[in-house]
Parts: C-alpha cells; sequence; structure tokens
C-alpha cells in the first residue's frame, strides 16, 4: 500500500513540472479514478486545466447531476449535452464490437470539438495499473477512452495513478477530500449502460437498465460488492392476468474483487434478491423476469457486453 | 384429494363403456399425465390403443431410451423418428409464437398419419384440470397438443383425468405401479426444449440446453421442486484467458408449486447454485455465463416461451 500523503504530494509535483504554464484537458466520467486524476491535475494545473464531462445519454440515474454538484468547486467544467446525437448514432447497431466503437467514436469526436476550443497541449488521464494490464489482451477495448491520444495531437500524456490498484486510488481520493459518493463509487464502464443492454440500444431499454440499476445499487449497497448493477439481456414469456405477454429479462449482478481482473459472484440473501426482483417488476410492468448472475470471472466478464 | 383405488376402477371402466371394441390413440409425451392416461387406456383396451411417441428432437437427454423402455409391455407403441422434420421446419423461425404454431402442425402432420394408419375411432387424452383452466385465457397454447381433435375426425375424445390436479394424477401414477422416473416427473412443455431457447432453434442451442437442463434436475433432486431446468437466453461476454469471447447465457430456473398456475421461484442453497454454474461452464466450454431466475409466477411464466 502506498503512502497517500507522500503519494499525493508527488503526483502533484510531477504534473506541475510536467505541464508546466501550458494548458490540460481530462475527460472526467464520473468514476473514482478520473475524479482523482482530475483533483490532482486541478491542484497542481487551477483553471489551466480543463475537466470535461460529456452527458452520453447512457450514465446511471442522477449521475449529472451528481457530476455537476461535486465538480462545482472548478469554474472551468464544461458538461457537453451529447444524449441525443450518441442515441441516433447507436441507433440499429447491434453486434457489441461495433457499439462500443460507435460510442468511442462519438466520444472523441464531442471531447475533441472542447480540446480544439481550449487549445489544450497536454492530456491527463485516470488509467490505472489493470486497465493497463487488461488493455493488453484486448478484454476491455474502448472501456476506457483508450482512442484520446491518437485523433487530438497533444505534446503530452500525463497518467497521475497509473500504478496503482482500485483500493488505493480510494484511499488518494478519501486522503483528497472527495465526497464518499466518489470515494467509494463502484466501478462504471465507459460505454456506459450500453454494455448492459444487450443488442441495439433504444430509449425503452435504456429506461429499464438505469431504474433497475438504482434499485440493485440500492439494495446491495450494506453488502458492499465490488461492483453491482442489472443489466436488460432479452425478452422472455410472463403473465398477466390471465394472458401471456412479452417482457424484458433483467440480470442482475453484484461481484466481490479486488481489482475487477477477477471476480467473484456474491452470495447475497434470499430476501435481498426477493426485494430487488419485486422492486424492479413493481417499478417496470414491462419487465417480466428478473435472474441474478452466479458465475465468476472468468469465465464470465463483470460486465455484459 | 380423490381415493384412487376407485378412480382407477371408474375410470378404466368408463374408457370401455366409451370406446367399446373400437380403436383408439394416444399421444404419449412420457409425461405423468399423459402416461396415466394411456396406462388407464391400455389397462380397457389392450392392443386396440395405439400409444404414438413422437421424437421431435427437442426432448430432454436420455428421454426417448427411457420411454421405450418404461411402454416396452405396450406390444402397440409407435416411436416416430421425426427429429429432422421438427429442426428443418423451425429453421429461420424466431417469434415465439411461430415457433409454437410450427411445432403444434409438425406434430399434427406426424400424428395425423399413424392414425390414419391405424384406423382410430377414439382420441384419448391427459388433459387435466389445470390445463382446462389455463388454456380459456391462452396461457399455455399449444403447451398441450390442443388441435389435435380438430383435425382428425374422431368418433370420440376421451381424458380419464380430465378432473384431478398434478398431485392427484401423480398420486394415481404410484397406484398404477409407474415407476418413479414416470410418477415423481417434473412437467415437460409440450413444444419441449423449444420454449426453453430463445429466438431461432438451432442444433447448437438445443445441445446446450439439453445438457443443462440434465445438470439442474440432477442437481436440485433433493430440494424437490415442482419443475427445474434450464434455458438458453442469449449471448454475452465471458473471458477466455486474455481475451474477450462470446458465450451463450444460461438461466437456471427452479419452482415450487401445487399446479403450475401459480409458482414461486425456489431458495436454493448458494453452494448448489455455484455447483450448477461450475458444471454448466465446464461441460459446455460455448456458455459465458450462468443466472438465476428469482422471479414468481406471475409476474414471469414458469417456461420462457
Amino acid at each position: 500500500m502506498v503512502d497517500t500523503e507522500a503519494f499525493i504530494e508527488e503526483a502533484v509535483a510531477e504534473i506541475e513540472a510536467e505541464v508546466g504554464d501550458a494548458h490540460a484537458i481530462i475527460a472526467l466520467s464520473g468514476g473514482v479514478d478520473s475524479s482523482v486524476a482530475a483533483t490532482l491535475a486541478y491542484e497542481a494545473l487551477g483553471e489551466n486545466l480543463t475537466p470535461v464531462y460529456v452527458d452520453t445519454g447512457l450514465m446511471r440515474k442522477g449521475e449529472t447531476a451528481q457530476i455537476r454538484e461535486t465538480f462545482a468547486f472548478m469554474d472551468s467544467l464544461e458538461v457537453v449535452e451529447a444524449q441525443e446525437r450518441f442515441l441516433d448514432a447507436l441507433s440499429g447497431v447491434t453486434d457489441p464490437e461495433e457499439k462500443r466503437h460507435v460510442i468511442g467514436e462519438q466520444f472523441i469526436r464531442e471531447f475533441e470539438t472542447i480540446a480544439k476550443e481550449s487549445d489544450a497541449d497536454y492530456l491527463v488521464q485516470g488509467t490505472i495499473y489493470p486497465d493497463r494490464i487488461e488493455s493488453e489482451g484486448n478484454i476491455k477495448s474502448h472501456h476506457n477512452v483508450g482512442g484520446l491520444p491518437d485523433v487530438v495531437d497533444f505534446e503530452g500524456i500525463v497518467e497521475p495513478v497509473r500504478d496503482l490498484y482500485k483500493d488505493e486510488v480510494r484511499d488518494v481520493a478519501r486522503a483528497l477530500g472527495l465526497e464518499e459518493i466518489i470515494s467509494e463509487r463502484m466501478p462504471f464502464p465507459g460505454p456506459g449502460l450500453a454494455v448492459r443492454i444487450i443488442g441495439e440500444v433504444t430509449e425503452e431499454k435504456l429506461e429499464v437498465a438505469r431504474e433497475a440499476c438504482h434499485v440493485v445499487e440500492d439494495e446491495v449497497e450494506d453488502h458492499e460488492p465490488w461492483q453491482a448493477f442489472a443489466a436488460v439481456i432479452g425478452k422472455a414469456t410472463g403473465v398477466k392476468g390471465d394472458n401471456r405477454v412479452h417482457g424484458w429479462v433483467v440480470s442482475v449482478r453484484s461481484v466481490e474483487s479486488r481489482d475487477g481482473m477477477t471476480a467473484r459472484a456474491q452470495e447475497l440473501p434470499w430476501d435481498t434478491l426477493q426485494r430487488i426482483q419485486s422492486r424492479i417488476t413493481g417499478t417496470l410492468p414491462n419487465v417480466a423476469r428478473v435472474v441474478y448472475d452466479v458465475t465468476h470471472k472468468p469465465p464470465a466478464t463483470i460486465e455484459y457486453e
């Protein structure tokens, strides 16, 4: 475990030394990694850092409002309202790899616009150690925005948390005084709810995924999973009154892990699973079934696409 | 609860009185209902009954061999090898209603051939009380072969177990001396594994559904569910070595019920669920995930399509 106070001091000094009086930019996802990287960079560079948050419409319930509130102290924060552009770009796309690609491309386009406006010479990224390992094996292509350095001609890339594991990043977040909602925040994938939807991303499926994720996070909080969420994985029959209907199948996932590289499905109490299924089918009448994922990683991944 | 001995005596007498010296036919599915109906009818009519078992290729592991063995005492048993014809008819069919329709049609065609050859005047059916109730609400259209009486011009339909609930049929099965594998057999839908496969029925998915169902039945036996099985519900990502792969998602269902009209998802021990997922992903390398269905009926149905 690193000495967090010493780490923060060194990281800030390193960013200052590397960027100097130049301008830098960072894509803020709301996750703990990019939040810590942004806070360290802001401490080093102040208003010479432009933090950019792109609202893709694939975010969790209340996420954008939360970001605006948490990072209100950064006057240079840019929030890009891109929900409609992402949904349009995703329309008709069903192949998982193509979905990721479309989202990555659209993200780069949105980010590029701000990067050019802000005249940034440096890119700050919240890459952590497991990201670097996994991206070598192509397991998480586009989970993080790996394409950014290629499209904008930056003078340098700064990755202040590149050698940390997730739990160390959380230590640093706490030491930096970031609120619990950030420091204890579960990992959330770059393409957002899109990888929690099998097949085409539509407004109806997004609404189901967003509400169901909210229920799951709420109900499993006390069990302190590494990551917990819901995914929309298909349709199956249900029954309403005397008639057969077709409704969405929602899969609930809650895993324990140290670093996300391997993970174990979490044993949840039966009454917790029952509360989850009853809240989800009660709130969302177009959901016919709730299932619980009992598979570890490997052979499954944590996310669904 | 009915007096089973008295019931059997009356049922046999009733069939004798109705059919007399004429010829009757029955579609034997391997389930407890049609097995009991066939045994009662065989007792009444002997070789004047033609029991027909159609192997649709959508059956459980080892089912056809089991049927041949159990009903070997009926010399008039006809086993129709129709696996290829069913798979051909189902090729490219993805809509759930159309799948049921195609299977129902093909079944009628196979049955009709034998019915005409055997010159049967009477049709014996294993309809039980809940079937009659549910078919009124169209919940289980084609789960049982409701179309049969319409296509062949029978003089009469005989339904010896029409007023019984499932547990009463099992009592009668035991009293008739049918083996445990029949009397305690879980309900199995008319369209077979096809309703445990979301989307098109292919040989690969059938193989997954058949093997996974076998594992589930084996592992949950001691928990005495009303019905337990596995369904192939879609694809999602998994990880093999350092690479991301796509594999099948298998949903495990185990429910408690008195009559199938309503049902409760069964609380299974975590180590049972873990053994199931590990056996399924171990035996079938093209399966990436195993999930457990925690939804009751309603709002879900027991089967998936």
